[in-house]
This record gives structure tokens, C-alpha cells and sequence, in this order.
């Protein structure tokens, strides 16, 4: 089985690698300059900040099915342990094992790779267990700052979420981007918004996983021809699941993070955004959604918030 | 053995209990209002970003002089894994095991105790292994944007770093606030350099740890007359250690997380950051340095960002 | 709320503490003498073993009911890694994360507490965070070899699985003894067979957890009176669950690892046993069922293996 | 670089791909049959034990050398928790993270490789991420029960300790089987005890992994010629480290797991069996070293007991 000649034909037209030098580890991110960055600080009017991050908790967002990607089990290796005898101050320490991708989360570049490939071009037996990636890592993302762009495909439809089958396309990005009265430019990080958080909010996690909307296969020429830096989302998948063309699973991650070198978001909470920014009329905003610099990582918990 | 007379006169000084109600968890934080988010967004300029997290990696900072607090533990579950079938997309997923303190991190509140009691004045046996943090957990704070204001108090001396043994006093921060050309004020953040990161960033991971300068047990009275939202600095132990005062470890920790309820970073390296503000000659920024939200979290990794 | 007279009078009964001396911290494993082992090496005839560990894999029995008590979860940090360079010698290697009363397993005297008290009188608050259990932990015990015995209960009742409502009684207990044609003596680890397991092997672990027979308030009389030195079965709870006597949860706990310091074993797979002990007519035999030291473990996983 | 031709002649030599047929993964432990158990049985006398692992501790063996081989991080998830109510009984749960081959363990036969292949000439590939390996995982090794041999070579030759640079070879291990006054026979774990873990019991954890004696390169054609089951000793890398032959590292390794489909174990403290043996003047018993079932573990603690 090989990947079907619709997958190539996009690929092709998508594709980043070499765009910014053969060394390059962080695709689009190049696109975030100063310039960006302090069109990004003109957008703060309140100064009133959203938080977009899920808690971490063992009772988190995964159900199992994904082997290996564990809720955050968190416990406790001191508790008010007065360290340097009785009656000092005394401290409590904790630990966590956690998937990288389990919670609110960047995949980094190297989370996919396809007919032997990852992002610019390289092998994909870079990815190993005793170095894990050693290009594309996501601490080789020094820092994610940039203009958000709120595009809340579901409010600019009347609908609570979108249904389960739904994928987003090129049109209903167009159309939220309309709705929200903002034009994505380059550099732009781009938060789609498709309601289905709400299910995992609501307790129905393996709801919320399956079927879910997400972006179609066809969303990807759009982030490139807008110079898009990142896309993140409120779903497991990022992408509609199951996929659009039958059998052709994860063609937006290859898209994204092989062909395009584009930083991938999932698992974001975006509902008190959305009515954050229907409230002020406005959507965008300052965004910070920095990675933890796990080295050779191939994802990342994030806690972005959005500053209005 | 109980704390002495000296601790309890500061204490009653700097005590926050009861300031923003008897319900309330996140103590100074309270002071970042919208407007000083406003404030600094005013601050950017060049839209340049500095980072200032450690990377994350089993060879880090810690050498297993504190227990159970581990460098990451980062292992693969996957590597380029064709779920879906032979020639189909791949992933590959990671875990981590990791003490929440043991690299570039936030405090919480209640990682420190003393006499029984966590911030606002609540019992420390509300801290379980089976609950963790009841109350002022990590996951209570919500975010944490505000102003950052650099004291580069090492910088101020010309000295490339303060020596082991030097309490970083009032008066040396007035000294770099002056040498910055900054104003201290309500809601800021203010980060010290010691340029004590140094020794760890050149491999001295014990020579890092102790002796170290770090903050005096006079400093929590000046963070509190000047109303600062939080404090980080570059070095493992926050306040200088071993203590100014012969066996009262940890005040400055007991001072500014229980009495104040002020949030403490440590391990923030602040090298870059030092570089960047001396050639921009300015020392306020707006500052993003959000926690990973740990359901009742004593501490929480973190990866900070100016933007200048 | 305090528990019922009913536990005291029977606790009364049953209570070991002092009589292998104020510091002792194994308690009925003191009754594991060189002469029960030299017996017990007696038994083997044909030589054949029966291993009675569930297999540890991140698909494992718990069902996130019990927080924390994680299913192990096994990653890789080398694979075929050659570490002296190209074309040598490569090796691999795997780290876990599990609960340690997660698969099949030993509870060690510490896991329960009542009353403020463990196992001979000691304060339970002599468990914490930093030292885990400082008396009576599961590396205190240096060797669990002995004659093994047991008791098929289910397969004495013509039964293949007792009904999730049946406490096991003395009564069953001696049934099966006659059964089996053993008589239980000082020194033997008995081993009680409800064929609950059958569930988990069949996949069902909500219906393996709950309801679940098992063993009756009234057993650890009987043990006592045998002088068994420890005790296992093939169910998540160990004592039947829900509670014979309403809202006395754990009672059994309490009696056999507080009160007469008895380990205990819980979902230990005891159906091929089940199979070779029909096959061969004798149901006892040598027993080794190693705990894994740790250090302040209230817990270990436990490969135990049958010779018969 | 590729293997000498001195380790391919010694490969051929002992090599038993196919001697169990092409299907098996388990090696020489099908050299243990039901007499050689009942062999073991018969050595036993005293009904002594002597357990031969080390405790699993945060402050364990390893220094951080091996990537990812960590010692054992231990915490708590519940302590004296009533689950059940206020003056329930209470319950204390933990949780652990270790490498799996980093205290006392056995190496699965799929441990090492070398020439892209593994035991009974699989390749190598068949251990990934994600299934971890699936043929010879340390789950298909059933049970590790059998005659136990010690052969005591620091005894044998008068000695503490070996000196770090000595190769055991085969004229030392008949040395130490004519000293023992045992004949080492088909289905036997034999024990070598070179005193390099009074190291470790020392405090020295550096000296102890380097240099370090340990088994020669040509002791796996004397083990393939007794038909030994299983061998282990006291040291960390079990063979002489550094290699006897230059740039020849773990060809050991790559002899007994790959070629001949040993079962090897390593870090186990055999001092007290020393003495034991000594004193009672016999140097064969029952051993019991039963592997934990992880789901395609390349290796697994162990807690392993000899039965005199």
C-alpha cells in the first residue's frame, strides 16, 4: 500500500522543503518576525487574558485507545517534609509521567513522517529511541509568539459544534475569517474552532475522539498560500476523523508537519475564547503558546493563552 | 526547634491572608490587573522574543542531591508507527517522567509550609498524595502575563556573577531597578540575575547548587511594599544558601509563597535576556510565563518569554 | 464515624503485635521457618511449575477506578542502540511506570492502616512521601519461599467461578481443604482460588473489579488460628466487595496486614494452578513469590511460580 | 566497521538458531525440564534462603552513565487515605518509573543484537516502540526455577574481589567448580561471583562499573558445552569492561543472548551466598528467579532466591 496520487499532487504544491535552507528545523515558524511579533502587541486593546489549555489530570482527555499516550499520572514525593528538621520550613515536591501528546498539546515536526521522510527532506530513522529527534525536536522551537487568529468555524455557522462528519474546509475558514472581520497574514497562528471540546468538557471523552470534526485535506494549500506559522485546534485529531478519502488516514498531519513544516496544535480548549472575542468583537489578539523545550521531543504540553 | 522571633517580625509585615478574601488561592497575583497587561504590551518595541526555559533532559540541572526531584525521563512509545497499515502515514509519541520543581520552574504556593499552615492561613495537611493541593494548586492560577522588569544585579556590580555567598538585599535591587533605568510596580514580575546560571550552563551542576547567592531574607518586605505580582531568578535555591541567618532554611521561600502568597521561579536562565536588555537599554518587557496547569501541582515546569 | 465494635472484637482476636517483639516488622512471615521450607521442598515430585503472574502491559487489569494505581506503561530508550559505534554490538533498553499494587502483587503490611495505626502498633503516619514506609516495608521482607497450599474453593463447590455475592468462609476454606486433601499448618502461604479471574482473562475488568467474591470478615480467625504466614487470591479486592457488613469497607485489609502483620496477595492467576493440582490430585507444593525490594514499598509486583 | 572474525568463529561455535526449532524464543531455559527441577529440589538441606537482589532505591547503582537507565523513582498516590469515608480503614498506594535493566534484572534474549539480527535469527527491526519486542519479549520466559550453581572465582583463587582487568575464563570457572565441588550440568543457572558488588555495597558506584571484571569471550563456548540454562554475576556489565580485545565491546553479550539464546543477569549481590555456601560447604541449591511478565520487556528487575 502505498499513499494514493491526490496525497502527491498536494504534497507537491505544499511543499516547504529547502525554502528556508537545508538546515532548517522549524518550517513556518520562520515566518514569525519582530514585524509580526509587534503587530501582534498593537492588538492588545483590554489586556484581558484567556487561558487555552486543558487541566492536567489523570481523568484527562485520553481513553486508551492511542497505546502509550497516558494521562498526566501526577504523585507526590515529599509532602510538607521538613527537610532540615523539626519545626523548619518544609517543603512538598511532586512528579509526573505523561505522554508528550496526551493533553493540550504541539506536535512537533517530527510527530509524522511518511515514505520514509520527515520535514526539509531527512530521513525519518532520525526519530530513534536513544536520541529521540535529533532534528525538528521541539526545543528547536525557541519560542511561539505571534498573532493569533480566532477563525470559530462553528459561531460563524450558528452552531453550538459542528457534527462529528464535518470537515473544515478552505470556504468555512474564508467564512469564519469574514464573520470575524479578520484577514490571516503571514506569520499569523491560526486557532480553528469547531466546538467538539465542549463533548470532552461534558465528561464524553470517547465522543469527543470519535468521529470528530476537523481539517479537511484540503486546508493545508490554504495555510500555505497565507503563510500561516502554526494551526491548532479543539480536537484529538486535528484532522476529520475518519478521514474524508477512504483509508488515506493522518494526510493532514503528513501535509502539515512533513511537506509544509508547519507546527500542529490539538486538544485546545477554545470555548472561553470563543465567547471572549464574540463579546469584544474581535479576534485577534496576542497569542503565547510556548513549548516546553523536552529535547529531541516530539510534542509538547502547551498552556497558550491569548491576551486581548 | 521553632522558626525565631526575627522570621515571625518580617512575617507579620509581608502577610497577605485575608487581603483578597478568605476563599482566595492565588494570593499577589491578584495584582495583575488589565491594565498593567496593557502596560505591557506598551513596553514592546522590537518584537524581539527571549526565551528563558533550561532544555528539558535527563542530563539537566539536577544531581540527586534533593530527593525524587528528577531530571525528565524522556522514552518512546512510538517511532514512526504505521497504525493504520503498512506505507500509511506514520507518528511517533513520547513520555516523559519529570519532578514538576526540578527545571525551569514556578512554585506553587503550597510547595512551601510552615508551622502547619499554606498561604491565607489554610491547614498544610490540605496537601495529599491523594489530592495533592487542595488549595493553591498549580492549576489555580490561571495565567501569567504581565509586565517582566529585569534586575540584572550582577550586570548593576559589573561582575559576571555574584559570588557564592552574597544575599541579594534591597538595596541591590534598588541599585539595578536604577541601573535599568525601571520603576518597580504593582503587578510587575520581576526577575533577579545572579548570573549564578553560568556555572550549570558550563556543566558545574553541583557548583551551581552550592553555595549560592540568591535572594535575603529582607527582600520579601521590599517585593511587598512595591506590590510584585511574582519573582524568578537563575539560580536552584531561590534564596541564598546556605542562609544568611545560622539554620533558618527556607524562610524566603516561607516568607513570599505562605506569608505573601507570591509565586517564586527558579532555574530561569537569564543570560540571553541580560545580552538583549543591555542592547536594547531597557529592562521591562511584556512577559508570558505560563504554568502547565497540574491539577493541585505543588510546582510546575515552564517556558517564559520576554517580548521586547 | 469510627468502625464498629464488631471489627474491635474480632481485631482483639486476631492481633499479633508484640509477639515477635516490639521491632518486629514481617509479622507472620516469622513463621517461615527453615523446617516449613525444607517440607515444602518435600512436595515436589514431578518438578512442574506454574507461573502465576498476569503478563504487565499498559492494557492490564485496572480501570482507572483506583486513582493512581496505574497500568505499567513501558517505553523505549534504546532500540538496537549501538553505543561503541557503527556496525558493533547494539543493545536495547525499556523503562516502566506502574503502580506497584497495579498487576499481580503483594500488599505489604504498610498498605493498610486504621485507627491511626500499622501493623504493630506503630503510627501510620511513619509513612510519608519522603521515606514511603519507614517500618514494615516491603523491602523488610527478605524471602517469601514456603510450602504453598491451595485452597480451590470454586472447584470444591463444582463451581467454575463462585458468584460475585459470596464471602469466602471458614466454613469454604475447610471444604476445600478436604477437597484438596491438604491440611493447612503453620508456615504455609495458602492461596484461595475463587476463579474470579476468569472475567479479567475474558476481558471483562469492570465485571473482574465489582461485584467480586471474596474472602469473609471471618476468615482472618481462621487464618490465625492455622498460623498461615500469607495469603493470595485471584481477585482485585481480595475480601469480598462490596463489604459483607454495610459501609465496613476493607475490614479484612485491616485485620490481616494490621492487626496480625499477614501479607496479602491479590490478583494472583491461580487457573493453570487450578488445572495442575486437579490433574495431579495434590494441592500443595513449593511456593517462591519474591517481593521486588523496594525501599518504603507498601507494595511490590510479584511473579510467584508453583513447583510441583 | 564489523565484527572481527574471531567473534564470527566463536559465533558459529555456539550458535543454536533452530536447535529448539525455528519457532522458539525462550533458548537454552528449554534445557530446564522437569528433572533437572526435581534435580534442584533434592539439593535442598537446610531450608536456608538467601535472597540475592539489591534494594530498588532512588539511590540505586546506576551514576547516569547509561542513558535512560534509570534507578528506581518511587512515589506516593495515596498515604493512610480513607477512601471510604473519615475513620474508615485507610489505604497507602505507590507508584514507581525504573529502567528496567537498571538494578539486579535478567536481560531477555532480545537485549542485544548485532548484524541486524536477533536470537534464532530474527531481525532485528522486530523490537520497536511500540510493541516493544515481539518475539523473545521477557514475557515469554514462563519461569526461571532450576538447580542453582555458584561459582565462587574471588574464593576460589583466595581472593576478596577480582582486580578490575581480570577475564573470567573457563579454566577459572572449573577453578571454582572443583573448589565448590560441584559439576556444572545441563539445565543449571550458574551463579559467578567475581566480589566487584562490594563496590557498590561500599558506596562506590563509579568503581564499581568500570573497570570491572567480568565474564571472557570464551566462556560462552564453555556454558554451550555444560548446556547451562541461564548464567549471572555481581557485576554491571557482566562482561570484562573494557573488552578483552580492543573496539570489542559486549561481544559477550552478543554470544550468549543472540548467538546461543542465554538468558543473562547481571547486578545480582552475591555475598551472602558466599558465605552461605561457604559455610555449609556446598555450592548447588534450588533457585527461583522468576522474570516479571512485561509484554515485551528486553529486560526485567528481578528479585531472585537461592534455597540451600
Amino acid at each position: 500500500m502505498s499513499l494514493p496520487a491526490e496525497f502527491h499532487e498536494i504534497a507537491k504544491r505544499v511543499n516547504n522543503w529547502g525554502r528556508w535552507g537545508e538546515n532548517d528545523e522549524i518550517g513556518t515558524l520562520n515566518l514569525i518576525t519582530d514585524e509580526v511579533v509587534r503587530s501582534a502587541a498593537a492588538t492588545i486593546r483590554t489586556g484581558r487574558r484567556v487561558p487555552l489549555a486543558l487541566p492536567l489530570h489523570q481523568d484527562g482527555i485520553q481513553t486508551g485507545l492511542i497505546p502509550g499516550r497516558v494521562n498526566p499520572l501526577h504523585a507526590m514525593v515529599q509532602i510538607n517534609q521538613e527537610l532540615f528538621g523539626p519545626g523548619t520550613v518544609a517543603t512538598s515536591d511532586d512528579v509526573v509521567t505523561m505522554g508528550l501528546q496526551a493533553a493540550t498539546h504541539w506536535d512537533a515536526l517530527t510527530h509524522a513522517s511518511h515514505s520514509g521522510r520527515i520535514y526539509n527532506g531527512r530521513p525519518a530513522d532520525t526519530v530513534t529511541a536513544h536520541t529521540r529527534a535529533r532534528f525538528s525536536g521541539i526545543d528547536k522551537v525557541p519560542y511561539v509568539v505571534s498573532r493569533g487568529v480566532l477563525l470559530d468555524v462553528a459561531r460563524a455557522k450558528g452552531l453550538d459544534r459542528l457534527p462529528g462528519d464535518h470537515a473544515v474546509t478552505p470556504e468555512d475558514l474564508e467564512e469564519a475569517a469574514d464573520f470575524g472581520g479578520v484577514t490571516v497574514g503571514a506569520g499569523d497562528i491560526v486557532l480553528v474552532r469547531t466546538g467538539q471540546m465542549q463533548l470532552a468538557l461534558g465528561g464524553d471523552k470517547h465522543g469527543y475522539g470519535y468521529p470528530s470534526p476537523g481539517l479537511s485535506v484540503r486546508t493545508p494549500a490554504w495555510f500555505h498560500a497565507h503563510d500561516v506559522a502554526a494551526v491548532a485546534n479543539d480536537t484529538l485529531t486535528f484532522e476529520i476523523f475518519p478521514p474524508e478519502i477512504e483509508d488515506l488516514w493522518l494526510a493532514v498531519h503528513a501535509l502539515d508537519l512533513v511537506e509544509m513544516g508547519m507546527l500542529q496544535g490539538q486538544n485546545w480548549n477554545l470555548e472561553s475564547l470563543s465567547t471572549a472575542c464574540a463579546q469584544e468583537m474581535r479576534y485577534a489578539f496576542l497569542l503565547s503558546a510556548m513549548p516546553e523545550p523536552f529535547v529531541g521531543g516530539t510534542g509538547t504540553p502547551v498552556a497558550p493563552v491569548a491576551v486581548l
